[in-house]
């Protein structure tokens, strides 16, 4: 074992990424900002000692590559984000990273070269902070980029496209940054888990088995407002108290099945005073499943129940879909291998979806892909409080690191 | 019959102090305003044509005394306000000054004099508009005035104290509205119901059995956020999803016993995000009931109630208590005489408590009150939709003038 899958070194490196940051006292770093510029130099660095050719692509994304035995084999792409959210922790995306730099740097440090080339990538944007659109530097690469998204403007009223400009990036070449599937032979994540699960169950890592498909909802409903002392009860139509019930069924619906989450964030009641019976109510509603058959038959007994207590209650209820995302599921070819990975390292295995979006999402147009969750502290994330350990770093690493070590492509289907 | 109680003539003289308004294109008339004086100087007219003499007390409150038939004699009060809400509806206060004068020039055409006087008053304060405090004018003549409200500013920084020296009153002599309880036979006040049950029942007029009582709580509920994605459904302390079900548990309390009403009427989640299971929920309640008993059994039921649901879902809930106002009952004996004056009129009888609070709350600390509701249409109020018949009114007015002629006095216990 090397010393450059330490604990210790990784989490070092990740201080030095969190320094980076555009405001002082809290990390952010928003894509296509000198932060961001210097993040790329950073772990370009790190590339380069590690033994990697390195680039930065058309959208701004930074790559290593590590050649294989030969020349011009096909990678393995292995990667994660560079940018943060508002106030973000250090690990949600630069520890995906900086363990794929280390497992190359251990190949590097031996003197190893494999039957596949590896292309480390780390991408420019994931979050969306910046200009509300997520994915932006998969996407570029998968060639799912939508040119539309380049007049969006940030909270500066600079567009993506003069933030491009002022990164020496053309905005006009985007298209170069997109890859051809011949060129991967899959693709591999690591990721704080940002959830509680495997800290629940005392594992250090565990293996995804999909990027849960989400749908969500904004759903409105209107009733007859009232002076909340004159009205009596039997005559009401009271908007909130008819949410109240939904509420409570899309917590029973997601509950009665597993991996299927249902979550209202948002509740608002109209006209919104102490002494009058709502007339209004407004709530969102966020379902998420890994498969998208039960996504769909939960969404559809959520909206029939929704109007059943609409009807029951005569008030009037419109749910609008604000979002829908199919899921992304981690191919079982290249999960089957991680899961060898986490058992050979001596580890307890556990799948599970990964409910939060990653940039699996728009690479898996592109390549298989699959992912490798390492456990983080009360599950919690985008937030300055997320931690973990430099032993669960240094467990996922391993993991990672075997699994490059063992990776066996996707056999071909004879002709 | 008299001309003076005719439909149409009340509602002209509502039309007429409608257009006494601080903004052009709504009706809004808060104490002690340019306007309030306009106000009581047309009421003082109308009270003078009537028969009365006319005076504004130390609060601004106008009042017209017409004697009975000897000097001196303990009046019949009978009253309602003359400020209004912002756009408020012209007969919320209004309609029982209107009538009540009426009832007097009535009196007054046919030359009678009655075995007590009658005094008549415009309440200069009901709503609380503008200082924010409530029914300032009857809890002057009351005499449960809390000075401390002289300190009270308007939206202008406008303190009470200066407002009245701006109305040509001396704030140090606010004492002198205080009335005598012997000075006072009773205290009727007729008044919209600004609620659906009469149009409902298709009745005119309503015999109201108390003011209800109102206790008011926010309840703030402490759970723990998460990504909507990650957390699964069975390790979720969702904030909002308790909040709702105490919402429910409200509406169901309420609903299982009659003229108990209780209303949750604002709701917010924390942090707020369509993504994010809520870790923060704050609500408000509304509970009222004529009886105080049947209020406070209720509310412990609620707060039982909520403390199981906090205990059942692992989040902590905290109940205060921001407002608890005492029900004011009508007087049996003088309700009687309602009662009967409505049936003598061949109208339809429904004894019903009023959910709202009116000046008879104050005034029932001085002298027992009796209170005449007229149906308004779909029950609304505090809105310029808030409407009124023609007949209605002047079913109300003949109701009030056969009380005021058949009015006889609570019997004295003997010694």
């Amino acid at each position: 074992m090397s010393d450059a899958l330490a604990g210790a070194g990784l989490m070092a490196r990740l201080d030095q990424l969190a320094a980076l940051s555009e405001r002082p006292g809290l990390l952010v770093r928003r894509c296509l900002t000198p932060e961001h510029a210097r993040a790329n130099a950073l772990v370009g660095e790190w590339m380069r000692a590690g033994g990697m050719q390195v680039r930065t692509d058309a959208i701004g994304n930074v790559i290593g590559r590590y050649e294989g035995d030969a020349p011009d084999l096909p990678a393995l792409l292995i990667g994660s984000h560079l940018d943060t959210v508002v106030d973000a922790g250090r690990y949600d995306g630069m520890l995906g990273v900086v363990s794929a730099i280390a497992c190359v740097a251990d190949l590097h440090a031996r003197k190893t070269r494999l039957p596949f080339a590896i292309e480390i990538v780390g991408f420019a944007d994931e979050e969306g902070t910046r200009f509300g659109a997520t994915l932006l530097g998969s996407r570029a690469i998968a060639g799912t980029f939508d040119l539309s998204v380049l007049d969006r403007t940030d909270a500066d009223g600079i567009t993506l496209a003069e933030a491009m400009r002022r990164f020496d990036l053309d905005p006009a070449r985007i298209g170069e940054a997109a890859r051809r599937p011949e060129e991967f032979l899959g693709y591999v994540e690591l990721h704080i888990e940002q959830g509680p699960v495997l800290e629940a169950e005392g594992l250090a890592v565990g293996c995804v088995t999909a990027i849960s498909g989400a749908t969500r909802l904004t759903v409105e409903i209107k009733g007859m407002a009232g002076h909340a002392g004159t009205v009596p009860m039997a005559g009401r139509h009271d908007a909130l108290a008819a949410a109240a019930e939904c509420v409570l069924a899309v917590e029973a619906r997601a509950a009665a099945e597993p991996e299927l989450v249902g979550t209202v964030g948002r509740i608002e009641a109209g006209p919104g005073a102490v002494n009058v019976v709502p007339g209004e109510a407004r709530f969102t509603v966020d379902l998420r499943a890994p498969a998208d058959e039960r996504r769909q038959a939960a969404l559809t007994d959520l909206l029939e129940g929704f109007d059943a207590i609409a009807r029951r209650r005569g008030v009037a209820l419109k749910a609008a879909k604000t979002h829908d995302a199919a899921s992304m599921p981690c191919a079982p070819w290249l999960a089957d291998q991680v899961r060898d990975a986490i058992e050979s390292e001596g580890l307890g295995l556990r799948s599970l979806p990964s409910g939060a979006g990653h940039d699996g999402m728009a690479i898996g147009n592109l390549t298989d892909i699959a992912m490798i969750f390492v456990r983080c502290q009360g599950g919690i994330s985008h937030n300055p409080a997320e931690a973990i350990t430099a032993e669960d770093a240094e467990a996922g690493a391993r993991v990672l690191a075997r699994l490059i070590r063992n990776f066996t492509p996707k056999p071909r289907k004879h002709p």
